[in-house]
């Protein structure tokens, strides 16, 4: 989705249509006051104070006609400048624009923009013609509070969008309506995944019975995958003591994302905004050989993170989360192998995952940072190299991003671009030769001496729910078999004759590990086919005289409409093969 | 395992006991001081001031014969009376003393006890004799600070114990000596089961890899089971507003149990203790229909709990647990048919689990107090009246526990027996009209009116970390096959002949889903086949020429010296029976 702000030409045109929305509001409402209107990522804005009247969408297809007129009035935008004195003087009447005049400096000259009738404060620049403006939509409204405090009073948000051609316009407004579309709260809402509630706190997702078991089918995937790897899998808890994250440096470092610390008899506790630490004290157990490494310790675990209630979003920015998380405890020699297993894995979830539009970065960090970084010159420098030579010798292509490491480490990480919304890391691989010196973590080496194990943090799925929300929008809740909620829904033809063959059919493949659900209500046959399409059930058996009789099935797949009779074996190795391929 | 405290006689004895030791240490260690020396459950213990002089359990030896000349000697034990003058006069070289002496009321009658060259300030009672304190037994020292507070001067506090004769003497110390073998602190450090450390806080258990496994099979195991009986497991976050407990009443009744409240922007957020509210808040996403109900909504549940740090024990008592709990949604219709089911499945996962020495309680308010239970007189009797009536009709017997209830609602708990320590509530099934009340929860009935629905709290293991404790010391650490971290140890006879046929049966029993370790060390066969009893690993596989040979395997059981040979495919079989059969 393109960003108007980062476009210059863009960024004037939308500037320039919060001013003709304003206009447009002034024909129709006479006594609006404005506040501010300014240019953002999704085209513009303006709020303003409407005095009793409330808009709502329905008002948009009138203000947009008054939009048209103005436009098609063709008058020229012209620029004027005022002293400060003058400016109080012209908006005399607007307490929100006085408000914002008296906090300019008296010297300050002040701009103001008119287009025919209508003249605003503004530091523009503006197009010259509102001519120019003929491609806008406006997009919809919401309250917002003067100056964003809840204790001043509610103004309406007016939002639209200017390009420069139609074909454009249109273009943009499809990709909105498809980001409606696939928006994993809408999707999330209509398969029962998940839900959040203000009364539990915000940003806690509760994971509905059919999201649990998408979380857990992927929980056990990824875990399968790792231990035969040869990972060791441990559980930790979602806390510590303040003196793990003073060891770590987070306490320093990380404090603004962390949630605040608990007073618990003579000690403080903090919810853990990353597990890391846990399994430094783990590796310190007890002592290792170089013969024990590479020790993977490895856990689906729960992290809490302080975000800004304004910056939630569904279950892709949460405060708390599952990583499938990693910590590979190895000797210098071992961490080209090991980071190569690690690249390997990603692969290797990804193909299974139908995951194909990503990039491999290099996140390195930029020297001339001093506060941002770890300080140790020697360790970065050595680790950055280390990195750059692994990914030139597995020979996969990647970029490299100059400030953008860990605070203890350079990293990789795998950009994935989805179907509607902007690149997000989800997996990672970093190399860390900072965090076991703090831990003074140590193995006996061969020739006796004791050394510091490097670590390598990192994580394919790096938050569970994140995945969740990208793989709900990558197919619009279209799962794949082997990770759908319910695999396959069972309709008898009717549900006097039919029902007890149905429900031996469902005992046979629950028996089998399938998930079942059986719709014996008294409804239409063509009703339920109907249902069982708009709830995305992968397969739907039919099952009436023909497959009573002969004991077979026939099954119809999601969005087809021809229907394949098999015996019940057949169907259920069919099933078995489909899982154990992820079709 | 005896409380000294409970039985009238043992108190005496024991306490008469504590002047013993503490004239033995004064025949030793002239310079001795002596603060307190109570009766406790386990016997008794003294705390006393020696200066510089630090003992270990190499002293006790020879402070056992100092009080067995004591003993010996048989002086009696004679009771006087002071004014508080008099015992600041005679106690006035021992500053503890003193201190004990100036918060008493300046006219009590203060008493002492003399035996011998022996006066201790006493309320008393005591025996009549030392000579009937012959049968006892130091046990241990540790460090204890004066008035239990870490700013004051650390004691040194002796343990020991006195019984009547040498037959319980033996006895109890036998069973002492089995508790300790059996404790889970013990067993699960050598299995690697789980960590504590200091670093990371008190009470807060880590899972090593073999405990996690452990860990992940029970809560699969009990999943599956509710699964086949039409749970619907979800997964909420381990934390929540504070509106949420103030809407439970949990903020009210259970707030010295919970942590600190953390405050997040403009709201407050609490570790939840419990997570009821959580899923009453999952019930009322949606608008219920009587046919939706029963509605069983279930979560492997992680709560955190304040508990002191002096109450800690290993993962028994810990401050995060997860329980595998359910809060079945039903008409009052059907709450005997839900109990029933939840009845059978405690019976059912008992006998598969070999749990033998248990009882049922029904667990009752107290009418009279008025603070511990909700108040509401009708749901208490409504609620009490179905529970018996349900479990007189189940036809198992149970015992009524006055006083045992939950703040809103009795309950029925099962106390199981472990093989050392008290009683303990493992399973719990409670009615509760009360909640679903405060959470405004409804459904539409039959007739078209909404209604409240009941809700019935259970859970099988109300804490899966407890159960593990309980399991390791029931089993001493021989876990039956299909919950053993490592269920076949493959040893191959001559590392060199037989390494790629071992790691070949390997690759076959990991296929098969079996969990296997291969031994491939450079170290003689004897010495493996030791350490995989060591290990208690319930099947070693022994690989050499004959086996290789005729491509079969030879295995031994824990504990068993005999040796069976079976081909490939009977071996795997056997173990998936094993395994199918909880054997």
């Amino acid at each position: 989705m393109i960003n108007i702000k980062e476009n210059e030409r863009l960024s004037v045109l939308n500037h320039s249509g919060a001013h003709l929305l304003a206009q447009a509001i002034k024909h129709l409402y006479p006594n609006a006051l404005f506040w501010v209107g300014p240019v953002i990522e999704e085209g513009f804005y303006y709020d303003i104070d409407l005095g009793d009247i409330k808009l709502t969408e329905e008002d948009l297809p009138k203000i947009e006609r008054e939009m048209k007129k103005i436009v098609k009035d063709g008058k020229k935008i012209v620029r004027h400048e005022l002293t400060k004195n003058e400016a109080l003087e012209k908006f005399q009447d607007n307490p929100y624009k006085i408000d914002l005049i008296n906090d300019m400096d008296k010297d300050t000259i002040i701009s103001c923009y008119t287009q025919g009738d209508f003249t605003d404060l503004c530091r523009g620049p503006h197009v010259d013609s509102v001519k120019e403006l003929k491609n806008f939509k406006l997009l919809k409204i919401s309250g917002a509070y003067y100056k964003g405090d809840s204790k001043n009073k509610m103004l309406q948000r007016v939002y639209g969008i200017v390009f420069d051609n139609p074909e454009d316009l249109e273009k943009h407004l499809q990709e909105l309506e498809e980001a409606k579309q696939r928006d994993h709260r809408k999707i999330g809402k209509e398969m029962g995944i998940y839900m959040m509630s203000d009364l539990v706190g915000r940003g806690l997702p509760m994971y509905l019975p059919n999201g649990f078991i998408l979380w857990n089918l992927l929980e056990n995937y990824i875990r399968d995958k790792e231990i035969k790897r040869g990972y060791l899998h441990v559980q930790t808890p979602p806390l510590g003591n303040v003196n793990l994250y003073k060891t770590s440096g987070h306490l320093e470092h990380y404090r603004d994302s962390m949630f605040p610390i608990m007073q618990v008899e003579d000690e403080e506790y903090v919810l853990r905004p990353m597990n890391c630490p846990h399994h430094m004290v783990i590796y310190d157990y007890e002592m290792h050989s170089y013969r024990d490494l590479p020790l993977r310790i490895a856990e689906i675990a729960r992290d809490c993170r302080y975000e800004a209630s304004g910056a939630l979003k569904g279950i892709e920015r949460v405060r708390t989360f599952c990583q499938n998380d990693s910590h590979i405890f190895c000797t210098p020699e071992q961490i080209e192998e090991e980071f190569k297993g690690v690249v390997e894995l990603i692969l290797e979830v990804y193909k299974e995952m139908n995951i194909t539009d990503y990039k491999f970065e290099l996140s390195l960090r930029d020297k001339n940072d001093k506060v941002k970084y770890h300080q140790d010159d020697e360790m970065w420098e050595m680790a950055e190299d280390a990195l750059r030579k692994i990914m030139n010798d597995i020979g996969i292509p990647y970029e490299e991003k100059i400030g953008e490491a860990a605070f203890y480490g350079p990293k990789l990480d795998v950009q994935v671009r989805p179907a509607v919304g902007n690149a997000f890391s989800l997996s990672t691989c970093q190399i860390d030769f900072c965090l076991p010196m703090k831990f003074d973590l140590k193995y006996i080496d061969k020739d006796g001496t004791k050394k510091t194990p490097v670590v390598l943090h990192r994580a394919i799925f790096g938050s569970i729910d994140r995945t969740i929300a990208y793989y709900l929008e990558e197919t619009k809740g279209i799962l794949p078999f082997w990770l759908a909620p319910v695999e396959v829904n069972i309709i008898p033809v009717n549900t006097e004759y039919h029902l007890e063959y149905a429900k031996e059919i469902k005992s046979i493949l629950e028996d089998n590990g399938i998930r079942v659900n059986l719709d014996d209500r008294n409804e239409k046959l063509g009703f339920k086919m109907r249902e069982s399409q708009t709830k995305k059930i992968p397969m739907t058996l039919i099952l009436g005289d023909i497959e009573k009789d002969n004991r077979t099935i026939s099954y119809r797949l999601y969005s087809k409409q021809d229907t394949t009779n098999l015996s019940i074996d057949e169907f259920v190795n069919l099933l078995k093969e489909k899982i154990k391929n992820k079709n």
